[in-house]
């Protein structure tokens, strides 16, 4: 009982800088939807923060170091079979530092603007967040941190 | 090793109406941290949506219509012992329609400023929510949903 209601816990990381968002092409050699587009995701470590963990997923991905603004949105989907229900946070991060280095799992990035994140049909489980981003940004100022 | 980084998922409803938001009083009889006062939390069901989830809860805990403005924080801690990990996710909502009516978990609420909030000892677990909803406040319109 009680163990049905637990969950593993996804999380992306929507990173922008100067006006445009980072986001990473699947390897080829990925056995879930390779090469298709996708924003920087992981899954949380034990006794974690989500805001670390994001963080975290960032450097390991990119290796650049970001903040988190807020989070944007969250949202429940089976990552493979039922056994294997997850939570998604995905939160609106800014650059801090570095440059885009990747490693085995991504084969290329790219930065792009939030009009074309959300005509992108590979970024199709991210596009409510771009939506949401978007319509926080006709509101905050440039430099708003949570 | 997959079961060690399953989470147990809270969820809390910061819900607003006329710039006050509602907080509930635990009853005298709770368990844990009787008298104290707090915004509606509960915990997330199996395949639900935390979105959802939370509108749930306080349609549950105070026969309150509401809406979700936007997440606003989430966090890890564990809920009891090691045993139990849990993210927390809070929700600034909106209220949408309805009287408070409590069940047998509260004894009394009220509808508090920010500043009464954030000044609240007993909800000090959620202070920096009520921060952040504080400057979020400063920019976006009174209507904003996001």
């Amino acid at each position: 009982m009680e163990k049905m209601k637990s969950f593993h816990v996804g999380l992306a990381g929507l990173v922008e800088k100067n006006g445009k968002f980072l986001v990473l092409k699947r390897s080829a050699d990925k056995d879930f939807s390779p090469k298709s587009w996708e924003p920087v995701t992981g899954r949380l470590e034990k006794e974690e923060n989500p805001r670390d963990g994001v963080l975290r997923e960032i450097r390991e991905e990119t290796r650049i170091k970001a903040q988190v603004i807020m989070p944007v949105d969250t949202w429940f989907f089976y990552r493979g079979g039922k056994e294997f229900p997850m939570i998604f946070i995905a939160f609106w991060c800014k650059h801090a530092g570095g440059e885009v280095k990747l490693g085995w799992e991504h084969s290329e990035y790219k930065w792009i603007s939030l009009s074309e994140a959300i005509c992108e049909p590979t970024l199709e489980h991210f596009h409510q967040c771009f939506e949401r981003i978007k319509k926080l940004k006709q509101h905050l100022p440039r430099d708003f941190v949570s």
